[in-house]
């Protein structure tokens, strides 16, 4: 089964990488969670980067905020894809996060996702091992049908609040 | 074998494009090329998007500047992952078009890099593909090496001027 | 009778829409509000916009926040005037959809109003319709000396509690 | 014929304002270019604006630099549509210019096009006076198959380059 | 008497204002405080400038948020010094007010103060009179010595508190 | 005779400084232009504020980039009024310089005018001495009529231009 | 005994000062605080600086908000490394604190942490007191350690929430 | 004899870490100047910090652009001061590389010089040095007076031209 690793870099981080757990149980991955710092933890965060591939992940995603670092580290010890989720803190409304996050230089790419987008670092990675596992492809064609529906019917109930 | 899609909204963005290109073949991945735009001519990129999986691709790149919309555009067509590249224009140094391609609302990400970043497209669209094509994932752990060993080459010439 | 389409990327945006639909009505202009989104249901936004003149819209008005697209994407798919309304979220401070919204490469212009500017966007709208409908003009000609009033009266009212 | 009144707040933003001149031209709409000034000739931006419905225009363009108030001037002495060209000056690179342009209060609305985006704030004038004048609205309809020729003999160009 | 002509945008602005009162009152100066928008009632603002001197003011100050062109405008049509004071409003973070006051174009400065910074710009108002008034002069002296008194003080009850 | 202080941090910043230095002898104020750095010769700043009344100062400029702190430095040591012309240095597009200068605490402001305003600064400073100096006024009026005609001279010009 | 000295700019920065007196007394280190400001009290916080060698001081932190000079004011009067502390305050979210402290001119540097860091502030001290007091450069071995301890810990905890 | 550890993340930085490593040379303080990456060489990097203390070194100066995590990593491997010099990189003005460097979270600090400022990360090295060794300190004094001899040079030379 695809599995997916997840490093927060503080316990703090979890309601925003959450919703990436969420969205990636519900279509059926393996998560592994873990709460690692690129700065007060580096051997851990390295450790687990270098044996992500031995130990059955296919895709990272790092969760930090401030001058978040661990996507790149986690990117600089493994040649799996690493999805960058920055995350907002009490000053600089994000941008700090936003550009430690993906502004990585030649050869260490990190796949950035909104500030504060956890379902979006969750479903890119279902999107990139959907290339692998087709039926994770089918169950992506259906979200995005719900996805569409549901706009769909909020669009309709306001019509019908206007019209009324 | 592994295909790549790349896009770009004008055929001005070619040279910060052209080093993904040249990455992706370096690696063997087969590539194609696009100018299509977001807002000129957004049927050609819708349906790009939406054959891209019927035409064997398995990863795209999108490079726009300014409001950069493309990246959204062909990800609201496509369950395959697209990589954001934002390019830099003449304003705004090109923080536009990084706000434009990365704060993408949940339910659509797009996998972003660093402002001109055309390598790191072209790698990130590798590492991806790696988790199916176990052949690139060996050429990445070598170029992970490569990589390391110019650095340390750069590092013990530089000790050798400075000791001369 | 003049006719304005109103676009929201989501239901949630509606608080900020509200002002718009207020005033457009206030000054008797038709007004068709829906949700659609430019990456969720990209085809209902492509089919509004490129059947808006068969269906007797004049202006259209989208709001959007983050990346903020759909403002581009109404317009890449008619010649009517689109207006941009940029909705503030919770990170960026609502530069990111201001720069995604005003930052449109050449040929495809969105005219922008100020973050979170319901009320704007919809005068917008009727200074549009104005130069073609006469009445709509005078209309606006009132609402200037009642705008216009009502800071006088701030200020008289103003004298008054200091002279007290 | 339909009228379009330009004014910039100095004759060094004569080059920006071009595209603006040209695409209406091309378009067939009369246009009078001024050179006035929110803070230096404010009285004769004044009458500008106060005039400007009897002097047969029914859209007017501001292109200004820094705190560039002149479309907010000429704004608050029209109720004619007034589109903003936010000019980029030596520092801060374009930013002062938007946000003193497109942030207007509630009541008195500018149409913002991008930093130096003259041709964009030329069409946006071409798709307000086409609601009014069907002759506009066709050659619109024309100009945006053309835009889209361009792009698509661009791709088909590059095409052949990559496959030769 | 010295007199100073306080304008806000809107009477919202008013909590910002008032410490300019305040110090200004302190101080023995007398304050005319006026409602006036450079959007809503230009004509007033204008008048209200044109007559300045006239009506005994000597030093103007102008309170405005968002595109902040108050300043401007007084600037415009006096020779007054015009005291800026930008004020943050819902989005931008008085990011957007402070470039729309400090960045005047060569010819009519606008003397800008901090955002929300309503106490200074009574003070500078203060200053610039001093120039004038001896005892305005005077005045401001023992207000220094009183400022460093009441830093040293908190100084010293800190002292206090820590050694307790 | 009116006399004014300016001080630069750098002897680099003196292209910036000249003119003010032009406008203020134009204007026929007497000029004190000085090399003094907030941080590199605090002591010679604080002896030129604390004794700038003494010397028959009556306006300080002070002219600085970057950590922008030697208007603030002034301002501590004296109750005239300061003048921050903030300068552009080679990163950060002059916001460091502009943030530093205007963001001045509760007690001790400074008049703040554009990056690079180095004309504005000495204007302003006569638009302040001007409310002790009426012969400066008088200059005032005609430079403001000046003004205004040299933008009508290039308006007419324009017209001429584009109708041969 | 090492001991360091901190200068806040205002006693209501005392709650973002306090981490820095904690931990610098949680390894023994003693601390002088005061509220001197750099504007309000220049000739205060000079003597403080001018004679912080001679009182035992070995490192000075200062903690200021908005156009925050006072680590600046310090490092100009004394050798000491100076650690600057920016404050956020109620605009801008601590970029002009940041800026201002940070941008120093060559030859005046402020050591500078991140915007309310004030732990980081007074660990930064004292690692630079370790380097002459070996009894610290243990104990911040230790620390990293339980630093470190804790993070794993958070960990442990999670996964063991999870696996329930 | 006093030592300092340099590394810079590409030797492309040279240019901006030359003027640390002269100042350095000046004053007497061996200087080991080394190339190694965050991202590419991650393990030398940390090898390098590990042993730093052990290899007599007592300040690490790290210089690096963009998402500049070079310093973080250095810190979360040693318990020395580690000064981190931002480098300006072809985009986003340095502001990426000032923010992934100074906005370090709690526990690890790094110590933060201006933009492109290597002198500056040089001198504060000597001044952290100087608590240890009074040589330092008593060149630093000499170093402070010649910088303000030079500054009050300029100011004379200034003043003989302006008399002429």
């Amino acid at each position: 089964m695809a599995k997916v690793g997840i490093v927060m870099g503080s316990i703090s981080d979890l309601s925003v990488v959450t919703p990436a757990v969420d969205i990636l149980k519900e279509f059926g991955v393996e998560v592994e969670v873990r709460v690692m710092s690129a700065h007060r933890t580096p051997n851990e965060a390295h450790d687990f980067a270098q044996n992500a591939i031995a130990n059955g992940m296919e895709v990272l995603i790092s969760a930090a905020g401030k001058a978040a670092h661990l996507g790149g580290v986690l990117a600089s010890f493994t040649t799996l894809p690493v999805i960058g989720l920055p995350i907002k803190s009490s000053t600089m409304d994000g941008l700090d996060s936003l550009l430690s996050t993906v502004q990585m230089p030649a050869g260490v790419p990190v796949a950035t996702v909104a500030i504060n987008g956890g379902q979006n670092a969750g479903l890119l990675a279902i999107q990139i091992l959907a290339i692998k596992y087709p039926e994770l492809a089918a169950k992506l064609a259906t979200y995005k049908l719900d996805m569409a529906k549901k706009v769909n019917e909020a669009d309709k109930k306001l019509q019908e609040e206007l019209n009324k």
